[in-house]
């Protein structure tokens, strides 16, 4: 799966989004992928910490300053000290694909152990269609060696545009703080070669840590909350993130794959301090789950902003009576809307590419 | 993976069903795995040809007499000449589990080149919650060194019993007729080291080849229609089983797994005959799908036999019109379900074991 880089695929057309670095080693492991790529820095914390990058990589630095002085008041729906603010990144670029990764995530290694090339799998998954109305047994029906199995509705085999794919990690797995407190030793081992688009209709735990999209197919959606400073919940940003777009995904026809490719997930953060910030989550997820569940667009939502501001109102609505948070989120996110549109007016004019 | 037999797993709650055996070398080769279950073989065509099982195994034969002479009229429901004839096996056999294999279905290896024991992860699968409500993106979280991710609701982790497990196939892939004549080369390498529990709401093509139930749980359901000799169409039958019995699980709050056992398929059948008996299915399977999932059973029907009924009458209603095939075949599964409380008196009175 390891490809050389003497021609990245879709150079000019991805920019990858990291939330910060705090080792010079994340860079120089993933350079022979990276350096062909522009990459955009958004630093979580304290602005005046000096963030290194190795030469040779193309990258912008964006700190809070930086996120003030573009958005000006709009700025309060980015997260602080927190990686949730990643998703400026997605905002202030102007590529039709995004990769996003964590800087404790490294390269893996495929069970012939060779080198996996993350985002090559990543483009591959983005530019072939998913397939969310049946299920296919044998997995992506669009891998190599792989089909339509017997019994697949021939009409449902052109698929539909993918928007999303969700790679995996080996070695330390993305669990929350109860099961990492249960199971400290545990790590992910089994390398599952597969790729598989998630079914209509059903919603999935999204992870941040390995994931990529098409932002003119489904940017608008990719806000990932208020989490962080100031804010009663954390280590739900992609959790949210990924919910609101499967639901709109599903109202809009597009599709989301989960699977391949694998990184290597360095080092386990520590489950007391998860367990502070997930401890609210634990409860609210189970009303946020059937609300995502029961929840379904008119018709005339067309765009995903239409879309997503339409979302914003069942959740004020419906998730407000839990805690006056999710009014505050619903009122962020149409703040995070408004500042995506003054951002990219063009984006807005073409109706979201479609 | 592969085990020992000195002590098999549900020895005496297992049966093991298979339609016909062409060749000895079939129960040679499974002869460490399959000896110590009971086997039910329903020959599916020629009554007096003669079925020659090795010596040591424990088996019943069934042919077409027999049938006929222990359901009397009721045999019009069996399938004749077409290995759909199989579900009569389930039908008299008393154990709470089946597994059923093709004869042209050999031993596997894993990617260890070790001998895979399909009925122990059957087994394995079946013995293991359903987690059909919400996609677990490190699939089976009951399989070893695998969890419910981040984000996974707590309320949801008790899943619900797995009715269902489905096996796959290296090297023939289990392909419709068309897919056949355009890539006669095609063989299945890929070794997914996974089980997923397929999402409620989502349809699937399950095949019969390598197929493990529970018989308490959902057999009634397992019905392989009206196929072979004097029906229009052939190929179908774990086709229209594996939809009604999705439709009836997702109702009853039952699961179903697919992916791991592999088996080895060896060999392909003739796409131009499969081409033959597909033919109408192919047109036919566009109006059954959106059918199946438009479909939703009521609140009163508690127990398989209620909700395969029910199915029954929709099917003469809506799919009757296509062709008078689906009468006959709505009719034929009321007479299936008569024959199935016939033979097993008990099962109806408790309830299906619910």
């Amino acid at each position: 799966m390891a490809t050389s880089n003497s021609n990245p695929p879709l150079k000019d057309e991805l920019d990858i989004v990291i939330p910060t670095i705090r080792s010079l080693d994340f860079l120089e492991m993933w350079r022979p992928f990276f350096e062909p790529y522009h990459l955009i820095i958004v630093q979580d914390g304290d602005p005046s910490r000096a963030i290194k990058v190795p030469n040779g990589f193309d990258y912008e630095l964006f700190n809070r300053n930086d996120i003030n002085k573009i958005l000006g008041p709009k700025a309060s729906c980015i997260s602080f000290k927190d990686s949730a603010c990643r998703c400026f990144g997605y905002m202030v670029s102007k590529k039709k694909y995004i990769f996003t990764i964590d800087d404790d995530c490294f390269v893996a290694k495929d069970p012939s152990g060779k080198d996996i090339d993350a985002l090559s799998q990543h483009i591959r998954n983005l530019l072939h269609p998913s397939t969310p109305y049946f299920f296919n047994t044998l997995y992506d029906p669009f891998s190599e060696g792989a089909d339509f199995v017997r019994g697949y509705p021939f009409s449902l085999r052109e698929g539909v545009p993918t928007a999303v794919s969700h790679g995996l990690w080996l070695n330390i797995p993305d669990y929350d703080a109860p099961t990492q407190l249960v199971k400290p030793r545990e790590r992910n081992n089994r390398y599952v070669d597969a790729v598989m688009t998630i079914p209509k209709g059903t919603l999935f735990p999204m992870c941040g840590m390995n994931l990529a999209f098409d932002r003119q197919l489904i940017g608008p959606a990719m806000y990932f909350g208020l989490m962080g400073d100031g804010q009663p919940i954390g280590r739900y940003d992609d959790m949210w993130a990924g919910w609101c777009v499967k639901v709109i995904c599903d109202h809009l026809g597009l599709g989301i794959k989960t699977g391949l490719p694998y990184i290597w997930h360095s080092k386990a953060s520590n489950p007391f301090v998860n367990l502070k910030k997930e401890y609210k989550g634990i409860f609210w997820q189970e009303e946020i789950i059937p609300f995502f569940q029961a929840t379904s667009l008119p018709k005339e939502c067309t765009t995903v902003q239409q879309c997503y501001v339409e979302l914003s109102k069942h959740v004020k609505d419906k998730l407000g009576k839990i805690d006056p948070y999710f009014v505050k989120l619903a009122d962020a996110m149409v703040t995070w809307i408004e500042a995506w549109d003054e951002l990219n007016p063009l984006d807005s004019k073409k109706g979201n590419g479609k």
